[in-house]
């Protein structure tokens, strides 16, 4: 392996290893100390690879889960006959069986650090708020072409992200996936409402 | 004054400068004697009010937030004539001017602690889980006697208090209201069509 196949390969191990540290813990609990054990990286590597520290890792970190979720969903629309809403439900379920699994530690990445990183870091907002737009704009970009109006998918596709960001929440403090598989239900009804009126060409 | 009613008033000023303190900047970043400076009591006055130190106060918190929350749904849905839908639109508009009046800082309480507590509190967990029950309740019971059944009304009230939590997040990274107030829109048509069903005697 080359010094610089090396290099990426550390460095992607520390974003991924951080990640799973924030889904997990959350921000504030999870140290640089315990991202570098985790990525086997060594000591002092972390402002090496990212001079801005932690604040740094935690944009990548957030970008990395951003860009799972997009490829996820997308593959869960093509295995789904290209429906939306069955890929909504399938991905809910998805949910549910990783909340129970890890004893409902591992919520959304992005939410975590939403709420966490908006109070201290300017930089850690903006990330959410792009990977939140990233959320939005793959179901969005979909329901546009399947002929929903612009303006009607972008603000469903929203309203699709702020109920099972909450409903994550609410299921992480119940310990029950029930508020993340009835809200991702209601969310995919409504789509298919949308789709439907598409389709009796009342679509506004 | 009593020396009753000082203790009851000085312990009452501790508990809701956490509660606008958390609100502010979570749980994480708010320490102990910050609590102590916003209520003016004196210092080491936080253990003997508080043996449970700050998880304690973090608890009283939650539910001194619940309850202004459920008494303010509660006068929103009377001075609307009733309507619950009506209620959540005005609620909606209110969320997003303490936002925007906030610089973005103040989303809802019981979210931030949800994130930051489910992680190191059981405590805090239960708190909060119990706040948005009672979030939900509070529109469920009003629904019910509206003649909506049961299990549909603890649904869609679960699914209000899920989508708002969210697109509270979302607005905060976003610096910008429209989230909420899209969403509280959004799920006051879902609750507008719920009352129409039982009107045309289809309730679920």
């Amino acid at each position: 392996m080359s010094a610089a196949a090396r290099t990426t390969d550390t460095r992607d191990r520390m974003v991924r290893a951080a990640d799973q540290l924030f889904r997990a813990q959350g921000l504030h609990a999870t140290g640089v100390a315990e991202i570098l054990e985790r990525s086997g990286a060594p000591r002092g590597s972390l402002y090496h690879y990212f001079p801005g520290g932690k604040e740094q890792i935690a944009v990548e970190a957030i970008a990395h889960a951003a860009t799972t979720f997009c490829r996820n969903i997308t593959a869960a629309i093509d295995a789904n006959d290209g429906s939306l809403p069955a890929a909504v439900r399938l991905y809910g379920n998805a949910v549910a069986a990783r909340l129970v699994a890890t004893d409902f530690l591992e919520g959304c990445p992005i939410g975590n650090s939403a709420i966490e990183g908006s109070v201290g870091s300017a930089a850690i907002s903006a990330a959410c708020d792009q990977a939140f737009r990233e959320f939005a704009a793959v179901m969005a970009d979909h329901f546009v072409e399947q002929g929903v109006a612009r303006h009607e998918a972008d603000g469903l596709a929203t309203f699709v992200v702020s109920a099972v960001e909450g409903a994550l929440l609410l299921s992480r403090v119940r310990r029950d996936a029930q508020p993340v598989v009835d809200a991702t239900e209601r969310v995919a009804t409504m789509l298919q409402a949308a789709l439907d009126a598409v389709d009796r060409g009342v679509s506004s």
